[in-house]
């Protein structure tokens, strides 16, 4: 591979051929892809590049779909709530859904695949006491009980696939057909899938990478009766079900599962709920189902000299690369889309296979490429990548691309000249750093009830997406992203085994009752000694939010004497607080200019000993304190939206967690604006901001340099042992 | 009595003679009291007035008290939280209590007496496992759980009355006497008590009024090692305990209570959780008990032709006025201090009393009566006045009072001069109301688990002290106590049994899992039901904070179709949220200027149908809302801190939930600062405020008028029928 080409990746279209080589050569691209409305023609493929061709594996088959509609793709869903005001009641439970995505399956008998549940009670209602008016899509319920609330649990299929809906709706588009996706655990669907394959890899022989657009399930995505969004769960198993695969589960796991075990109150077993066992078999139950499926279409493409390559997200339910039976597909690629440090990451660490690939920002869609909008597009590119590299330089990605129109990206040149740079750039940190392992100062451990499976993802409710709820949790990974410590997400259950050897400092962030701070896990005297132990004996644990959270004990915050801190409940408002003052200075907020920002606020955080040292305190509220517990410590944060304030706060947040404050300024840049990593033989320091920056760097023996950094720029240096020889 | 003269209480002091007069004469005084450090001599006792005496019932006997130290008062108390490293841990269970207020009980048996307790557990640790070592004040523990936190529960005497102990520090006395309270409960004390006030009564003829401070048993309030306030709550039945007690619950009740029934991990059964069936056996008992002996005493004290007063506070516990056995006593009088309207209340609405007196502010101690500060006294007075008011219009004390050294006061002519003049004022107010009930526009019940029995005292911890977690409900109550509406407590348990015919509005306050709110209350489906209908049917819901909130079938408030608003605890982040615009206006808010200030925030208050009035919005979170429900209505505010803004909101909020907008301009202020009272044969206007005032008022029959009001002025006119002919 020459030096300025190769690990980029360009979208093409038909009758751009000429458009294509020159960016090909400006950008040093060695692969051409296909993009959803995009094809590329034959002198495309006969371009010096490797093809990827978009494949889709459970959609864009009406004819098939079509004779086997019964094979369509299923999701239980409740209706509405409905008041009985009297003793008969009906409902009309399609009421809010989109008829072109969903309709009831009156095939399964729905007395024995559907519930009625009385909501007032939380308790299903006997099945003779209500009938399914299938002409007009009605329950009927008989004795219902005045001025209690009732739902009903229905077994829809899924008849336009949510992608293909999306894009569909947000288009325009008219004369399209809809998608009908189909069940890879129907038999016809399954031997079609197989036999599509086949086809498509025989009459495509110049395809090299088939990029699998998903597999067969997508994540939860319902729209309603005004063709808007109404749920989304980017991990959700929902669309998952069929009587078949409910029946295999309980061949397999023993028991049967209800509509009420996907449905769980609406809450339609969100990641923020804690798991069920129930949702946790059946998603291993499904991992290791579409797994053998995946594995067969993977094992089809390499007999054929090809390789796959998976898009991260979309129809990705059962093949989280994190999960459990992901190494046996064999895949030897993802690709995905990056939005920031965190997503980069959630892409760059997935192990068990050849290559990584990350989709960058702009997508060459017509809503950015536009007239006048210059500025905007260069901006978000370098946004993009700027808070993106801070991640590569931990955890590289062996190749980027872009996505979309690139007849629209090649009228703007101040772009296209912009992102030959930054591909540049980029072959230029791989080559330096894609075989070795960046030093790191410590190994955190977030905590979750999801543990590894959710790598990169914990607080996500749809991909990249910004929620009121979730960003002052999400700046933590957005943070740690590209901070040189080592990352691990640990489930409950693995921690209370034994908190691994390596682990430094714990996290545990989230609001209570959530699956990210733990709910009942922290009702286990067990869970709680281990933990505390661990701190004891000169560890680290850091709180976010409602840490630790179930009220016990006279606690709501169980770990309150490891955070110095717990919050109030109204129950403990007759016993005086003393402790409010905040110290004058303290070793995490020390490159802190103002306030601390904390997000979202929390009210009625307060410090229960004099052994707490409060830092910061807002409206009366505890946002940032620390606590010595035996030979370790706590901090305890209320929440941290992603900042380069932020981001110091945490770093020293760890170390002083660790009690290695001296630690900190080895290999170190002051200017929070700058971030320094370490490799076997090479430094690099960062400049994260579009502006010039000086900074303060301190060498591995702590000897202390003057160094500008110009906008963006990333400073290379010689390695040798703790001191570092500077390229000019 | 002749005008101008009556109903005023003075407190005077020994060598005060004409000065006594003096002020006696100015301010109208027809009573003279001693305070906490005055007495009364001979020539005050021989004025034309009614002489109060403050009589102690269980405390100031020390030469008794030592004698039989073991009927000294006693506590169950909790060591601090301590943590177990290995598998033996001593917990000094005394360490931070003060040894001046309290002493280990040695003589009942621990093992009996006292729990160790597993707090990681909360599991009660088998009496085999722990020694009380007393001559150390320790507990030691044998075959700890490392890392498990312990805590003591122990049996404490109190050898220092709360009351007492705060005057002694506060005032830094240095010589006297530290006063042991002794038990009603035991032999000699029961006697003892007797046999004194038989002897006051017989050595001291000129009493007219015997002012019992109070009873037998004290609010809970204990003081730390530093001598500073370590916990407080003027509800608290924690040192009305004894061995005696417990044995005779037993026998009563069927069954034991252990000293965690009292301690409650901590929470020692603030009125903020919801109340055991074990509390609230305790409480009846206990108060069936003390009526019993105040009996007795009040009896004692008519059968020599004076009257008994009890004073609202110190040791009221089991005494309440507002509980089951209090009219069995046969008290003539209540005296309670004034801070504003709902603790005027509090002190006016108490039945089955012949008279209350309100005692008001500035109390005349040297904190406040200094050279200089002439216009701070004037300022507390007027503002205590001008808010208790509004108040007493509606349910009118009969008398006032002050308290503390008149010597001091009668430094300050002008507070002299204002006194004299908000003694006219009263005496006018109350000929005029006395016997008449007011007109009310609604009737509105505040639920809460505590009923009646906390009539005007819902939120509270100590009497009128601010806390943050308090003052955004606290504000309902000061609203409502001077409003046209008729006022009713009422508790979860009667609600369930059908809502009294007379309740247009049902008020639901407070933060989740408290006894306001109520917590396990909303688990129960035919108590939703109830309410559900009763609004349904044409009345009215407003709830505050976090009212009916109890995790369930998808919901945290469970009248969440009520109310129109629920609380996303995260598990429906994936659910859209469509519903977030404020509508344009609104009838509750016609008079907000501004922002809707609620007060503490609550996060993730969300609409959740497209019926939903979004009323005001405040960092995405709604704060005020409103709902049709069948033929009635929901109102949702975040908080209600007071002020006259927030008490118009309330007052619209009352009228939009009874679906009675149409009804609120009969005799009605469109200045927020000026209400009006209704009376049969007479109309009140008043200033609220001490500035002049112009508004709009509106006769019964809708016409309006313009009227300006002097500052603090109140305007009376003449009722016929619907008409008003005003004074001039």
């Amino acid at each position: 591979m020459k030096k300025n080409k190769g690990r980029v990746t360009l979208p093409s279209e038909n009758n751009f051929l000429e458009e294509t080589k020159d960016l090909m050569d400006r950008w040093g691209a060695d692969a051409l892809r296909d993009s959803d409305g995009t094809k590329l023609d034959e002198d495309l493929k006969n371009l010096d590049a490797k093809i990827y061709t978009t494949y889709f594996v459970a959609r864009g088959q009406n004819e098939f779909a079509l004779q086997h509609i019964t094979e369509a793709q299923q999701i239980f869903l409740m209706s509405d709530y409905h008041l009985a005001i009297k003793t008969e009641l009906e409902i009309p439970f399609m009421t809010g859904y989109l008829r072109e995505q969903l309709s009831p399956d009156y095939n399964h008998d729905p007395k024995v695949w559907w519930q009625v549940i009385d909501r007032t009670r939380n308790e299903v209602v006997d099945v003779s006491k209500w009938e399914v008016d299938s002409k007009r899509d009605v329950v009927v319920i008989k004795d219902t009980e005045p001025f209690h609330e009732y739902t009903v649990n229905f077994l829809s299929y899924m008849i336009w696939d949510p992608t293909q809906m999306y894009n569909y709706i947000t288009n325009d588009w008219k004369d399209r057909e809809k998608e009908i996706p189909f069940d890879v655990r129907q038999p016809h669907s399954q031997k079609f899938m197989m036999d599509t394959l086949k086809d498509f890899l025989e009459t495509n022989p110049k395809t090299d990478v088939i990029r699998f657009t998903t597999f067969y399930y997508h994540f939860t995505l319902c729209f309603n009766d005004q063709r808007k969004e109404k749920f989304v769960d980017w991990f959700g198993y929902g669309s998952s079900v069929s009587p078949r695969a409910l029946e295999a589960f309980e061949k397999a796991k023993g028991y049967r599962l209800t509509a009420e075990d996907f449905i769980q109150n609406g809450y339609y077993n969100s990641t923020f709920c804690m798991p069920t066992q129930a949702y946790k078999d059946y998603i291993d139950f499904q991992q290791q189902f579409v797994a053998q499926q995946a594995k067969a279409m993977v094992d089809l493409v390499h007999s054929y000299g090809k390789e796959a390559m998976m898009f991260l997200g979309d129809n990705w339910i059962g093949v989280e690369p994190y999960g459990a039976y992901f190494h046996t597909i064999g895949l030897d690629a993802v690709v995905g889309s990056v939005g920031g440090g965190m997503t980069l990451r959630l892409i760059s660490d997935i192990p068990h296979v050849k290559y990584t690939e990350g989709r960058f920002l702009p997508y060459f869609f017509p809503d950015t490429f536009f007239d006048g909008n210059d500025d905007a597009i260069l901006k978000e590119a370098n946004d993009n990548w700027i808070s993106a590299r801070r991640a590569l330089m931990r955890s590289p990605l062996n190749r980027i691309g872009y996505g979309g129109y690139p007849s629209l990206a090649y009228k703007f040149p101040k772009f296209v000249d912009y992102i030959a740079k930054t591909a540049d750039e980029f072959r230029g940190i791989i080559d330096k750093i894609e075989d070795v392992k960046p030093m790191t100062k410590a190994t955190v451990g977030i905590m979750s009830a999801w543990g590894s499976l959710r790598s990169w993802q914990n607080f996500m409710v749809a991909h990249a997406l910004h929620y009121k709820q979730i960003y002052s949790y999400i700046g933590i990974l957005e943070s740690l992203s590209g901070m040189d410590v080592d990352v691990r997400f640990l489930s409950f259950d693995e921690i209370k085994l034994g908190i691994p050897e390596d682990i430094d400092v714990l996290i545990n962030a989230g609001d209570a009752k959530t699956s990210f701070s733990g709910d009942r896990v922290w009702d286990d005297p067990a869970f709680v000694a281990v933990i505390r132990k661990w701190v004891y004996e000169g560890h680290g644990f850091i709180g976010v939010g409602e840490p630790t959270a179930f009220e016990k004990g006279g606690h709501l915050f169980q770990l309150h004497d490891v955070l110095g801190v717990d919050r109030e409940l109204g129950f403990t408002l007759s016993t005086d607080k003393y402790f409010k003052e905040p110290v004058s200075q303290h070793f995490i907020t020390e490159d802190l200019v103002g306030a601390f920002k904390f997000g979202e606020s929390i009210n009625n955080i307060y410090a229960r000993s004099s052994d707490t040292e409060i830092i910061k305190v807002e409206n009366e509220n505890v946002v940032l304190a620390s606590k010595s517990f035996g030979r370790g410590r706590g901090v305890y944060l209320t929440g941290l939206p992603y900042s380069f304030e932020n981001t110091r706060v945490l770093y020293r947040s760890i170390f002083y967690a660790m009690n290695k404050e001296n630690k900190m300024k080895n290999f170190f840049a002051t200017n929070i604006h700058c971030e320094v990593n370490v490799y076997p033989n090479s430094v690099a320091l960062l400049n994260n901001t579009h502006e010039r920056q000086e900074t303060i760097f301190y060498d591995g023996l702590g000897n202390a340099f003057e160094i500008t950094l110009e906008p963006s720029e990333i400073k290379w240096g010689e390695r040798n042992e703790e001191t570092v020889e500077w390229h000019h």
